[in-house]
């Protein structure tokens, strides 16, 4: 995947970052959708910082590369598109969005982006929020607004993750559905085996109960293997009791 | 907002959760995206467990309402729709969905859904996820697919979310996937027939032959109706043969 090589990748940053474990935190959050550019914006603790490393569980790239600056103008200063994210909209007259929205931006804006986080007591200050174009807020449970700063990192993370390439398809590998005589195959059997029991009785009745087992036995949408193993059920079904 | 207490708002069940702490942070998690109701498969060190408290950060009702099971098959029993969230595809023959494409099936299906998550070390086993309709998985990069167990909770609770507010019966007139009991009901007649055949022989065979079957008769989502008529077939396979 090379998703944090392209220009498109939006720049995480995080405003005087409290804790080195949330840093780490932050960037194996990152890393497990594909960001790779980290700065930091005077750390509480200095950098490198010890806790880091352990909490990144393997996001060493990402801690490794991460760069340190003195204000947050400075940090975003070759980014076109700032988003500050705050827990709760400001009143300030920035438009507000969502993830979704900023992500979908993100991929179509020509410039660099950043995503702005604040310090995890007290979140972006009105001073950081000023240099940010527009203010990402997630929609959270209003009774219970507990984000902290990796889970806030990894939905942006995960929703920008969305639109580029390193989105497979999911449901290459399954098989197709067996064609339709395979199908009639299979209903056949159960017919044969159902005819000589009382199962379609009363004959007025057969033509509904053969349409409901039609009905059920397409649904499934088996595949080809899956036919032959309902066949081979049904074969040690037919066969005869054991000698009694 | 009272997402919470909608019909469709989805159960979370971790199977045999190792550190409380994850407990914890998995119920944070939920809360923040308005969901609450919490099963716990076998936790390893027993329940309630004193290290959840403190990491679920206030999520204290999520915790409280937590309800503790034997077994997967017991904590999902009354759930129609259950999703098995692994990392990686598993060589299994069930639709693999995204958390987004889970959401959106969630809001439409009329039954009751359930996430799965497996343990913090070795995520689900086969036979867990052979009681699973489908697979979620999150579209992660492959390079770093480092997610915690939290962290695959809270992007599975945000797609929720983000459908919550707008539920819109989509499919009403189809009947609801069967209760999983009702299902293992039907596997377990299968089995029983099959058992004085030689289906399950050889021996060494016989595990996964029935996860073959388990897979098979999971992948149809037949209502109730349909897993009823399946058993009447069963019922006149299963009588002794008239005299001959």
């Amino acid at each position: 995947m090379s998703a944090s090589t392209e220009v498109k990748a939006p720049v995480i940053v995080l405003v005087r970052p409290q804790l080195g474990e949330n840093i780490g935190k932050a960037a194996r959050a990152m890393l497990n959708f594909g960001l790779t550019e980290l700065r930091l914006v005077s750390p509480r603790d200095g950098w490198p910082n010890p806790s880091a490393g352990p909490a990144a569980a393997g996001a060493d790239e990402v801690l490794e590369q991460a760069e340190v600056f003195e204000t947050l103008a400075e940090a975003v200063s070759d980014c076109a598109n700032v988003y500050a994210t705050t827990v709760r909209k400001r009143g300030v007259t920035k438009p507000v969005v969502t993830p979704e929205e900023a992500a979908r931006e993100v991929h179509a804006a020509p410039g660099r982006s950043a995503y702005v986080f604040g310090p995890e007591r007290s979140g972006l200050e009105t001073e950081d929020v000023a240099l940010a174009r527009a203010i990402l807020t997630v929609p959270i449970n209003p009774a219970f607004a507990s984000l902290n700063l990796a889970q806030a990192v990894i939905l942006c993370a995960y929703e920008w993750s969305k639109g580029a390439a390193l989105v497979q398809p999911t449901v290459e590998d399954l098989l197709p559905p067996a064609p339709q005589e395979e199908l009639e195959g299979l209903i056949g059997h159960f017919e044969a085996l159902l005819a000589p029991t009382k199962y379609f009785f009363p004959e007025s009745r057969a033509a509904a109960t053969r349409l409901t087992l039609r009905n059920m036995l397409t649904k499934p949408g088996w595949n080809s293997l899956e036919v032959r193993t309902m066949r081979g059920v049904l074969s040690a079904l037919g066969r005869p009791a054991r000698p009694e």
